[in-house]
């Protein structure tokens, strides 16, 4: 059954379980953009690169009950409109703050899976010389690509005159894309840190 | 009626009631320290001097229903401890991070207002280079203080063989006091710059 927000963005289940205990087995690596992610962060906070950390989905409670010698059980709740990127943290003291997106097209990266709010948020981090991107995962082509927000910007801001998503190829050409790896899968950070470089 | 979490921290639901709209009377002005803070980080997006949100209180949804014609109503879920601080975001390009808390106390600030899980963040934080603090409200005092979360580490680290409280008077000596404002009410981050010039 598939769960869908009141923006229409679709509700993940596997964001609200608990973080499952390691095991030998790779069946459960690779599945999802935002599982990789958390590996990373996990690996990147142990190995103590970077503290980064997806946040929490904003909820309001309306009731609550306290059932005898339980816990507290959330009866009444909803989803709220989020007003910010779900991941954000530190890496060599900058602010870094980014969104995550999966598509299953090849050739380009449709501007719909995008938000307005995560636009604003992004610009507002800009603004504050934070360092703001996005991770773009193509399925198909098994590849994940690390862009500038700016980039996103540039084509979102245009998307009312132009055409409505960013061309892989330029993906690609402005972009830098994460390596393969083992532990972690997806070392997002090896691509941030191949835009900084070409940008110093 | 008064609602604790799972670790025993007070449940406030004035955490998810959404933005009221502003109105010239300042009868809610002042109440509550996490308050004061929304206020002031409302400000700082708004002036664009700093991107800075208090994180969502993490959910576990285990239940959600779809009334027609409604919102997805959330039926059974429950609250889950955090691993990270409350506020996060970039001022200036740099990562800051801190939690708020309150006390009645008047001579020290007593450590059992603070939890583990919060120390180990803040030290992640710092080992990242970003900069982690503790905003302190002295509410009989009604005096507000920032101080570096090293000098918390210090009290933090001590209290199994000395006092389990950082005194009031240290904190006046170390920290630097949140100046009244009008609006923002609590414009902390003149306090964090203070103390980042006596650091440089």
């Amino acid at each position: 059954m598939a769960f869908n927000y009141p923006n229409g963005r679709r509700f993940d289940a596997s964001a609200f379980a608990k973080p499952v205990a390691k095991s030998s087995s790779q069946s459960n690596r690779g599945m999802s953009l935002e599982g990789d992610l958390n590996d990373a962060n996990q690996f990147y906070l142990v190995s103590g690169q970077a503290v980064i950390h997806k946040k929490p989905t904003p909820i309001q409670i309306v009731n609550v009950s306290y059932p005898a010698r339980s816990a507290a059980k959330i009866t009444e709740a909803y989803f709220r409109q989020a007003s910010t990127t779900d991941y954000n943290g530190v890496y060599h003291g900058r602010y870094i703050d980014f969104d995550a997106k999966e598509t299953t097209n090849k050739r380009s990266f449709p501007l719909k899976n995008v938000h307005e709010h995560q636009i604003k948020h992004l610009k507002q981090v800009v603004a504050s010389e934070g360092l703001a991107f996005m991770i773009i995962r193509f399925t198909t082509l098994r590849e994940t690509y690390v862009i500038w927000a700016q980039l996103l910007f540039d084509y979102w801001d245009a998307q009312e005159t132009a055409r409505k998503s960013i061309p892989y190829d330029v993906i690609v050409a402005q972009g830098a894309q994460v390596p393969l790896g083992i532990n972690p899968t997806t070392p997002y950070l090896v691509a941030v840190d191949e835009l900084l470089n070409q940008r110093n």
